[in-house]
């Protein structure tokens, strides 16, 4: 069975009876997994990690759309996270014997059935973007809910799907596909919050350089030492070994020695499978050889 | 569920009909999958793969050998290959949500039911082992079948389980349990094979290397280089990364370097993670971690 990840994000992070109204809306839905969920009271906004194939998350997120519309006012909503809507972002993202491609037709599918089911409309983001101009998620919100009414009356935004005038309480959606997230950091064996901010200005892509690779300089201020906290869009494109030897080299331009890396929450194995084959130098594996991917 | 793996080695690997007698006890044993089966001719051989909790392949183990004592007369068996018996060894490892220890218990317990259901003396092998001195499956299996009855006249030969001399037909059998066994091979960027000759002496235990590894230097003729082939008996213990870079560092000596190394057959996932997690130096992470193993 192929394997879809969805992590919406949802304008509400108070009020634990409709928080567990959401939950249970997932929940509820056959073939889809909850593998997390966090909610954030001062941004207000809950993250839920879903499993399934395609057609068990759409169902789930149809049903995530009716609770949270049925329950969230954006009118009346405050907090420190950036939002367009109630259900704010909901991201597809391909695990397991699903593609790019089967997520971005999910996206559009949801997105769809999300328009015309709720009057309300959606703009696709990243891979599913009909649009370069609008395939990064933050260009999308930016002006938020309070000036999504002016934001749209212009042609530049019109919605992929729905009315080109936001749903009076559930504002706009933003859906789309993506490859994973990977929070990974490494930590230098220095107090030195220069050589951490010069070395990841180094490596982003925003400042030149790797493509997929979004990083900030930070102090462990407990641990008195730096740390070069990144973010991998794309850990096919820019592997994550790529990523360390290029900071263990411009660490080195400063003296400065790499302590240790972590990976922060979840990561793809193949994200890892594919660091031992480039340090072993394996030539011609393959995913089969691996004794439990015999097993399923 | 708990999965173990078996490789049992049968001495038939030249008539047909009995070998597909062999795979049908395997196949027909509910909660049971051969993954692999492998007949040699000239070895007179066949290795199957199966896994399994302990129950299944207990009962698979079971069904096995009275297919092959029914049909397997080691007075007329030739081969290249030594064996001891009809069935002749039985390795059980550890894969996933099992211990070695769950390992040694299955191979006891189906070492008892061997012997007491067919009458046949059992010796049990590496981990499940009772003495150092029968540690090692060349040690019980040297003198082969046709010096059986004399080697068992030795007090130091009594079988752990069965009678003190050998089946009529199916001699003895080595059941016991291991980690499992990874062949690992470096090609180096030379021809020259008494430097691939010397990197085996120099990484393997016999002469003084790493505990779990046996190696050899071999010459790939059709590609015109030299090969360091090796045995990773106990990944946990000598880990692939330390083996690929010990080589690495013998061959640099004779001013040659390493190619790309290969695996061979399957491979535990975690013997690739651990060389992820050492060349990243990840800390303090989890087998939790990898998205695939939390939807599992």
């Amino acid at each position: 069975m192929p394997i879809i990840e969805s992590i919406p994000n949802v304008s509400e992070g108070r009020r634990p009876e409709v928080i567990a109204k959401l939950i249970a809306a997932i929940r509820d839905t056959p073939g889809v997994r909850l593998l997390d969920h966090s909610s954030d009271a001062s941004h207000n906004r809950s993250v839920f990690t879903l499993v399934g194939d395609a057609p068990a998350l759409k169902a789930a997120t149809l049903a995530l759309f009716e609770a949270a519309l049925a329950d969230i006012d954006l009118r009346s909503h405050a907090g420190e996270h950036p939002r367009l809507g109630a259900v704010d972002v909901v991201p597809f993202v391909p695990i397991e014997g699903a593609t790019m491609e089967d997520c971005v037709s999910l996206a559009r599918e949801v997105a769809a059935s999300v328009a015309e089911r709720f009057g309300l409309p959606v703009y696709l983001y990243e891979e599913a973007s009909t649009d370069p101009a609008r395939r990064n998620l933050e260009d999308i919100r930016r002006g938020e809910f309070e000036g999504l009414a002016t934001k749209m009356s212009s042609a530049e935004w019109t919605p992929d799907f729905g009315p080109a005038i936001p749903h009076r309480s559930g504002g706009a959606s933003i859906i789309g596909a993506r490859m994973p997230l990977i929070a990974y950091n490494i930590n230098l064996n220095s107090d030195r919050l220069d050589v951490a901010k010069k070395i990841a200005a180094a490596i982003r892509h925003s400042s030149g350089g790797l493509r997929f690779v979004k990083a900030m300089g930070v102090m462990l201020e407990d641990r008195k030492l730096v740390q070069v906290s990144t973010n991998l869009t794309n850990y096919q494109k820019t592997p994550i070994f790529r990523v360390f030897d290029l900071v263990k080299r411009e660490a080195a331009r400063y003296g400065v020695s790499v302590l240790e890396s972590e990976i922060v929450g979840l990561v793809p194995s193949a994200a890892l499978m594919s660091a031992a084959e480039y340090y072993l130098q394996i030539d011609r594996f393959s995913n089969d050889q691996v004794l439990e991917n015999r097993l399923r």
